[in-house]
């Protein structure tokens, strides 16, 4: 159901850095020791090796862990932009997410709690609840409740000391996308970014024609196809500033790194002028 | 679920058309025989007299059908706002509606052919197909389907003859709604204004993410409360002038008029200074 295909056959992933081993003569941007990212979505980063002309990547920083240079493109990104391109939030005001523990998740709550934007947040009932509540309240998540706790009188309680929120981020669909709606602010929007449920986003009609919500979606590839290089390489600098500093936070499981082989690199032509020669990590 | 809910006892009745039989010696932009319409919503019109002050309500032509004038502040308004305050469509656009033999559906129809813009429109099955179609088209609509033959062959043959829909009216939901959605052009707006099938707003995840698609109500009640009354009589008198000219017509079914009595007039105090005495039809 994704909309990115290529042509086949072709390299999976999306997301990755890579080291640059090897720059080619006219490439003056790049050189051996850089760190970069792929510049446009889909560029196939399951792989150990690659040549490709130096403006297919974006250099980034390399003094930050590789796990979060290798995952910084899309979910955190995402995070940055659904606050930034949807509603002017101000210090104060409150949004509310469902899905907080995903990857998007727990970066909107870090980059809300730097906007001083307070965050409702729900997550799925799990057997290490009280873990996930815990890491999520010390990013700085101002509510956290379960789906099912969102419909009851703790919630109620609790919501009704907070101004209601101007901004509903979605990436489950279904009845908790509704569950959302129904609790924003008259004039707000709800952004869906993904449909961890597989169902449609469903809202019931009178939050749409009463309170007059808004429901739209983000997709960071598009985003990316309609803005500048300067830009997206404004916005991963703040974000890997943030990283550097640590302000933003990600869950990462490490595990270890395949390491590359040059082998096939003998074999590519014409790499040695306008290409350059990464190393995925 | 209605969200005007005037303090009990109320009279009921948000629209109609009535004439000015006695007024006030202070009221100057009003008097005997002039045709005038509630100015707020929720006036209660299921009535035969009524006494309020004279801004209350809006003068509007009297040499027009009275059934128009008792019918245009809600649905030919809604239609007109929505093809205005949306999507800046212009001549050869199209666009897409379900409920298409509602009142409102018959004004967009009708509005949507003044500005060149063409119609795809979707109606229930029914015993009298064939001549709601032949009335749908005299009024100018580009193509109708039933809900059931919008996803067969016919129409996808039909609809890939003709640019996307650049905007999608809803007043049914449910899969209905998801199926105007599914259809329309990258970056388009769905208008939701009605929910005749009583089931939520369903769209699917992806079009909302990788089509860009924008999901949003109207409301004519919040419209009127946002804007000035001149803004609103500018748009009766248009409307007003297009059925003066035959360019709007209605679904009217006309019963005939219960006569008004003043016996209850009596009974009013202070009528005879800022207020106006009023008959409905």
């Amino acid at each position: 159901v994704y909309n990115i295909r290529p042509p086949l056959p072709a390299v999976g992933g999306n997301e990755g850095v890579a080291e640059v081993v090897e720059a080619g003569a006219q490439v003056s941007d790049l050189q051996k020791g850089d760190w970069v990212l792929p510049a446009a979505p889909g560029f196939g980063t399951w792989r150990t090796l690659a040549v490709a002309p130096a403006a297919s990547f974006i250099r980034v920083r390399s003094d930050i862990p590789a796990e979060y240079a290798a995952t910084v493109s899309v979910n955190p990104c995402t995070a940055y932009r659904m606050l930034r391109d949807f509603v002017a939030l101000k210090p104060g005001d409150v949004i509310m997410q469902n899905g907080s523990n995903s990857a998007v998740g727990v970066a909107v709550i870090q980059l809300a709690r730097r906007m001083r934007v307070r965050t409702i947040n729900i997550i799925r009932d799990r057997p290490d609840l009280s873990y996930v509540l815990s890491r999520l309240t010390s990013w700085g998540a101002d509510l956290v409740f379960t789906e099912d706790e969102i419909r009851g009188p703790k919630a109620r309680e609790a919501l009704a000391k907070l101004p209601k929120p101007v901004l509903g981020l979605n990436c489950v669909g279904g009845t908790s996308a509704a569950e959302v709606a129904r609790l924003l602010a008259d004039g707000a929007q709800l952004i869906t970014y993904g449909g961890m449920s597989r169902k449609p986003v469903t809202v019931p009609t009178g939050t749409l024609i009463f309170n007059d919500i808004v429901v739209r979606g983000f997709w960071m590839s598009r985003w990316i196809a309609t803005h500048s290089r300067a830009e997206r390489s404004a916005m991963l600098d703040d974000l890997l500033e943030m990283i550097h500093n640590g302000e933003l936070e990600a869950n990462i499981e490490t595990v270890p790194f395949a390491r590359f082989s040059d082998a096939l690199l003998r074999s590519k032509q014409g790499y040695r002028t306008h290409k350059v020669v990464l190393k995925f990590e």
